[in-house]
């Protein structure tokens, strides 16, 4: 095994000597601790760390470390996860029309950037099929016009495939379309969205069009996490740019796109590297 | 007289031939046309410009000069006005607590950064004498403590010195208190406030608590016009900050006050140089 | 013809009455003025404009327009030159190995972001073939290994290349040879090249190596046109990226692309729509 | 005690379990780790730490405990030292004319952000004398016009004070002499200075001239520890700011100097909290 091939994030109750009993842990096991971020939240009193390891030397299997590992996280009342490394987390790549997002995954895909396997391209267009077709992806239009019948059959279908193609993480590349309740319950933590204003700022559809009616000097971009509350999930990145007076709303939207791919991707990368940990809405994340 | 002496900005309908009037106007009578800033509102079908004169050889008195450019002016149906430099805007420093603008402010006037006269600092509280004093400003304490009747009363007063002062314009330097409708009409295009959050975002009492809650990545400063509809007037400054996970309400104020000092100088300079035209809830800034 | 079909850019001595003689002229002929900017370099007495102009008024053919404008041109001692628009800059594409930028390139232009027909993509590896054709894009290899003959013989044919599809801009997009002097001449003024610096810091080769020896706590990239002198003809535009200590040479380079091809991707943009005005080693830009 | 009461700063190579036994003889010693920052130099192979400790529940005296540490630093071959908490650090403000810096520092010093006490402020110019006066502070002046004798003994001079005022930091806010090596030296990793560019660009004298004649597209300052080799000691902190090209070198030297303040006042911050630990000439700096 290579370096960092195990990582591990936790959060538990804080206590005394949390990094001693984890860093203990790994070193007993002949573990190398390659990178150790820990954060204490003061006012939920609660403790969250990210390990990474090396395991080529440990002295057990790495099912018995983490077994050992278990064991302790369940003494701490720790929420734990941990994830092998390399390996490429399966997502898939929601679209509706425009494919600035889409087009920037896939070549941050195709160059190593992202290690992610995109198992396919769903759009309830047909306008990203090209894009996706000449990366050798699969597209699967779903149609969801209609009324709300035929959206929520829409989300079956989608939910279906993502099933069938145990999808790990599901990213919304600028799709037009609001997640039904038990969809985004479903995908908690594993679905991330791009929505194209400074949250909280511009909340729900045209933010470019509120921004420019606000007379905003700033536009922005918001990578977050899916909740079954519009916009308000946990916010992963967050990216602006200076706007003047002379700025038509076609321009933000210009603009902007740069905003919204960097912070998706960006957001996308921090997610597979297991950097970023939950904690109600709030996304702590260690940055690279 | 030297360069820029007068600069005019104007706002009228679009029409054909514009600058050629204007500069034509200006050329006619020896003016030298130092900086021109233009422009048109696709929108709303409004010319705006920014027009600044180097009158040392003009051929008429500078009264004759603005004479003949009202006329222009009326012609093409425009508002107008004009400033003559240098000269320094009569301008008053409401305050309540936190000094860190008022530091901020006090020091670029020194430094020659700001060309203002301020007539005096103005505080809700004691908190900000000492630094006004210090500056050889004059410090006028109304207590604003109490009902609705007492901050009434207190409005008055401060409107009453305003007036007596001659004061052009009114800089809220985190002032935290609400101003009364009438207040603002008055002083409608003439106070300039910071609100500690980049607007729309987190309007209202606390932004960097708001903020924190939220979990966003970035925090800000808005420096706006004052008008009746709370942190809603026309935005002129916008400065924002990267946040992280692990800084706390109190990290958020201590790394606001960057963006509010620096977003509220920038404004005010703007203004004070003539650099903005507000159209309706928007501001046409001219950067320089 | 459209709104914004004459685009003209004019530097001059400055002197009395510039621009009331440039747009009394286009108001003369019925050419509606749509976006005026000028800047007058107080250091070298040098005026400059960009007009653009809707002609489709005019009481002239186009021709006549420019004809007369030529006149007045030559009367104040100018040199200008104009565009017809809308119109697809005949573009070449120059890379090596990465394809970051051009993958940006390509991707812009075909939402329309980047008005500009690319004429063929030249490499001196084969590592872009892909990627260009994919785009349906020719892909011209030239050998470049080997000795100084090798090279300038590759450079001939290049310039061959470009003669003969009557390439208006030639844009390096990580294009890793040091062009002849005589190229860069022939190409003066329309060569666009990025540099993966903050140019003037780490000229030459590997600046991320550079970056990470200094220990510098920011990186970026500069879009410049390419002049004999490497990596110091006029800037056009600048991007930066604040980076840590645990950041690796590679965690830089990673980091650098999306300054890169931002920075490149706007300069073409700029230079495109004639928003560019060169003056000695300065680029005097008005961003759009 | 309160929270945080003593942080250590550690360097050592890189060997197997070290979190684990650092953190482990915190907890042995009923230390509570509030926060952990750690980073591996995969070049060097160097391992950093910082440690910071609540000491309010330790079974031995801080001084048992400080010597239990130091032979668990000798056994990794390490590089540490450590602070007391809460406790302001000695510190001596050097300058020359300009005063923007100084205020800065004094304002944040007032504030509370900066837990610094200044000894004295010390000028080879008179010109901040009344600033650092009306803040309750000494103000020496050296004479350092004339050849390098008076310089040297200027130095010598200075020197003298910083001992006699048992210094811990010298801050250069924008102090324009070049110091002698001897002096460097004596104060190596307790110096700070404050570059007007964003270095590497523009080391030496009049950088905003540089920048302007090199027509850069954005400027900035450098904070950086002091060496004997002028401009190249380790980086702390860049800022960096766009301009254009209508922008003077005053204007440069205007938007500079927000940089400039910024850039120092963070630096002094995070150096007094003793989140830097200086290796070779790069800093890893755990910000806050």
């Amino acid at each position: 095994m290579n370096r960092e091939d195990i990582s591990i994030t936790i959060s538990c109750p804080d206590s005394f000597g949390l990094v001693a009993r984890l860093s203990s842990f790994v070193a007993d096991h002949k573990g190398n601790l390659v990178e150790l971020h820990q954060f204490t939240d003061e006012q939920s009193k609660l403790f969250f760390a990210r390990i990474s390891i090396d395991g080529s030397k440990l002295d057990v299997s790495v099912e018995d470390f983490l077994a050992g590992f278990d064991v302790l996280a369940r003494a701490v009342k720790a929420d734990w996860q941990y994830r092998l490394m390399p390996s490429k987390m399966r997502t898939a790549l929601l679209v509706t029309q425009t494919d600035h997002c889409l087009n920037d995954i896939l070549w941050r895909t195709k160059s190593g950037e992202l290690p992610i396997e995109i198992t396919s391209v769903i759009g309830n267009r047909e306008t990203c099929r090209a894009a996706a077709e000449a990366a050798g992806l699969p597209f699967h239009f779903i149609d969801m016009k209609g009324d709300a019948d035929k959206k929520e059959a829409g989300f079956r279908e989608i939910h279906h495939l993502l099933q069938k193609q145990e999808v790990e993480l599901v990213v919304l590349a600028r799709f037009m379309q609001i997640l039904p309740d038990w969809f985004c319950r479903d995908y908690e933590g594993r679905a991330i969205n791009i929505h194209h204003s400074f949250l909280p700022a511009f909340i729900g559809a045209n933010p470019y069009k509120q921004a420019y009616d606000r007379g905003v000097k700033l536009i922005g971009a918001t990578c977050h996490y899916v909740t079954a509350d519009l916009d308000a999930g946990p916010i992963i990145q967050q990216e602006v740019q200076k706007v003047e007076h002379f700025h038509t709303p076609a321009d933000l939207v210009r603009l902007g796109r740069d905003c919204e791919r960097r912070a998706l991707s960006t957001g996308i990368r921090y997610h597979v590297y297991d950097r970023i940990i939950i904690s109600g809405n709030r996304a702590i994340v260690f940055p690279d």
